[in-house]
């Protein structure tokens, strides 16, 4: 997918929503346990009720992992019946040397058919650019993230003149290996308060937001401090969304959860979309 | 597996060779291909010609992602043939927020049985933690990889009154999380000039060492300023010995190339291993 066609999409929909499917089997609803495949069943129910309301979906892939190999049936399953039109993000972080990040591609962007996937930063330019091979597949490259952890290394002080982060030198090198039609980067909600400095040096890239909900970041806030000219946001929800409901009507209820937060976009992209 | 019993088996082999299993179905020996499961297949034969020479196994998971579904079966066949008193490593180079880790330490700890994953630091000490939970397990933490990459971020400067390089950081910090009896680091051979360095900080450690033979670094200049007094040193060799020949006998040249291997460990042992 193209950024163009991206975009496009966010404007149809008004909605800068990816709904996270990090389906784990101990939560699902017991009336689904019965069915052949219990996770795809939960994941087709999810899109089919929330389809029209998101942008992306982003399976986080240890959930499937860590079911074996049934785990990346499910995986390949859920992604079949994924609307094509509608973003797709294999939340993997991978990362290795060359040969072996070609081979991730491969899985992700072959075997499956993703969109993009997010990518660790540390081994450097050739743990990465294998994965920018393929036209209209991005790398999501982890910057800012929303845990408590990024305090350890991401906000590292470097010297280097400016005194900048070393998520501002991962920003700033790896913006070098691609535009902003084949990559985005991870900058969670709960980092608000970077979001102007990640701005300055990246001003037209995509940025996948995770951390609004649970993990305390505020949807309004990071909209208006990183939206850009073609949005620019892809914000993540997962919990708050497929896990509204453990019941009967889990999906009922999970398209109510989406909704809400599409009408609090649509709203933001009114306010602030410059036209 | 404990520290002393790794040293033991070190001890006993005279031998500190880890055999990388990145097993490429396009590089298989062609008489394989009529085997039910190729991989798997030229996986055990391997295993067979070198296990008594080799100390350690790392199949490099994206081998294995990148078959789909068959391919996490042909790893967990293999993980099954490899002798229990031989460390295993899942050079996986995982690491996600808390809750997400934990789903990665069950998927290689428990759905498989590893001994011990890679794992990326960018994302700081709540996605390396949940790997330490059960005992003898290992998490083998990125500091300073053998690629060009390498440079890019690992060996930025530091503005914190020492002006270390990040890895340096990297291994400061992450050696609060856990003991040399369950962390190791992944110290490329091609970076020997900085092994000193590293000994410095973490003297105690094991250190997984990549980049011999084919990327350039030598075993002996990393064994003379890489080793402790419990060896501390695991040496992956992948292409040099399991694509040793692309013929029938594979096997066969596999073991004189791990043989040749472990012989110069012997010397290396005998000569350098305080007692």
């Amino acid at each position: 997918m193209t950024r163009a066609q991206l975009f496009e999409q966010i404007l149809k929909k008004k909605s800068y929503l990816c709904v996270g499917l990090d389906t784990d089997p101990l939560k699902l609803p017991e009336h689904l346990m019965d069915t052949e495949d219990p996770v795809f069943e939960f994941n087709r129910q999810i899109v089919e009720a929330t389809a029209d309301l998101c942008v992306a979906y982003k399976p986080n892939i240890a959930f499937y992992e860590a079911q074996g190999p049934q785990g990346w049936v499910s995986l390949q399953k859920t992604l079949e019946v994924i609307p094509p039109d509608i973003f797709t993000i294999a939340d993997a972080k991978r990362g290795d040397i060359g040969n072996t990040s070609e081979l991730y591609a491969r899985a992700f962007f072959q075997q499956m058919a993703f969109d993009s996937i997010t990518v660790a930063p540390y081994m450097g330019a050739d743990s990465v650019k294998p994965f920018l091979k393929q036209e209209g597949k991005w790398v999501i490259l982890l910057a800012l993230t929303s845990n408590a952890g990024s305090q350890d290394f991401q906000m590292l002080r470097l010297h280097d003149g400016h005194e900048e982060y070393l998520f501002e030198q991962v920003l700033r090198t790896s913006s070098d290996w691609a535009t902003a039609d084949q990559m985005m980067y991870v900058v969670g909600a709960t980092r608000a308060d970077y979001v102007q400095r990640v701005r300055q040096l990246i001003p037209n890239h995509f940025l996948l937001v995770p951390g609004v909900g649970a993990q305390g970041g505020s949807l309004a806030e990071i909209s208006r401090l990183g939206m850009n000219q073609q949005c620019g946001l892809l914000v993540n929800s997962t919990r708050a969304i497929i896990y509204a409901s453990s019941g009967k009507d889990f999906a009922e209820k999970a398209r109510a959860a989406a909704l809400e937060v599409q009408r609090e976009m649509e709203a933001l992209l009114e306010e602030l979309l410059v036209r």
